[in-house]
């Protein structure tokens, strides 16, 4: 039994699932449990069923999806971070297809509202770009990098596009700060 | 054998199946033909396949998402005409959630790049803000509507949350104008 248990069995299930959902392979518990070589019943100790360990998965896709922004954020012009931020979201979106769908399948929609999260590591940077109203520049923020992925996944950008996502990022992001709008007719 | 296929069966499909699909029912053709009242091989006169069929109720929303565009672009100025875009395109989203969705699920991957078509309304408003880089500035467009309308169906934005969406775009579609960016250093 205990060796059926360890610790960091829960975090080997989700890794390999993680996997599997990734090759589009079945993700069930019962092949979950085969694919760690532990008993069919051991993964019940940590998720009630299979939509429990799917779950667990898309909570570590947005750990996942953290990490990948934190680590593109390291230049103090807060334009340039958020670009790259931009960048990394969407070089994620297409290194994990499968799981950046169900990060977004709908369950609960989005990321959870923690500060603690991936949506905080953007917003921390918009503040910096003092935009007057700060719910609608990250969501714009937000909405112009999720919808660039979103084509990415669904065949409308092409993977060579990277020069022109860069260029559109900028745009996005340049219009977000808190100076006076340009005027709408040049 | 007139009665099968008479000049606008083929419309008439497209819009039973564009029905059957928001309603979650089945597609096939033979549930098509029974629904419509006509031979089980009646539909083959016009689609090969169901694939067929579902591609072209992708067109058929392409052509429907063009006339909703240009419905809301009636206002001379191009921010605001193009912000009403966005409104549209999102509302036509959470209008027809499996036909948006089937729209963009990668067969062809997003609108093609036609001039005559929904992208063509939005570059054509787009050009009038003389942006820099209009490839860039259409992706910037784009993805900032097409993530918000993602974003609203998969219950990432609730749906009164239209004044929200309102500032967000204005934010995107004001930064796109060629003007000078405002500075990242406030």
């Amino acid at each position: 039994m205990a060796d059926e248990t360890p610790p960091d069995l829960r975090a080997r299930l989700i890794a390999i699932a993680l996997d599997a959902l990734e090759r589009g392979e079945d993700v069930g518990l019962r092949a979950i449990a085969r694919d760690a070589g532990v008993s069919a019943m051991a993964p019940y100790r940590h998720f009630r069923d299979k939509a429990a360990l799917l779950a667990a998965v898309a909570m570590r896709g947005f750990d996942d999806l953290k990490a990948v922004l934190l680590d593109a954020d390291q230049r103090a012009d807060a334009v340039a971070a958020l670009v790259a931020q931009g960048e990394a979201y969407i070089a994620f979106a297409r290194a994990n297809p499968a799981l950046f769908r169900l990060m977004f399948a709908g369950h609960d929609g989005g990321p959870p509202p923690a500060d603690d999260n991936a949506y905080g590591v953007m917003v921390r940077r918009l503040q910096q770009l003092a935009p007057v109203n700060l719910d609608a520049a990250a969501l714009a923020c937000w909405s112009g990098v999720h919808g660039m992925a979103t084509l990415a996944l669904d065949g409308g950008l092409p993977d060579d596009a990277t020069a022109l996502e860069h260029a559109a990022l900028t745009l996005i992001v340049r219009g977000l700060a808190g100076a006076a709008p340009p005027s709408s007719r040049p």
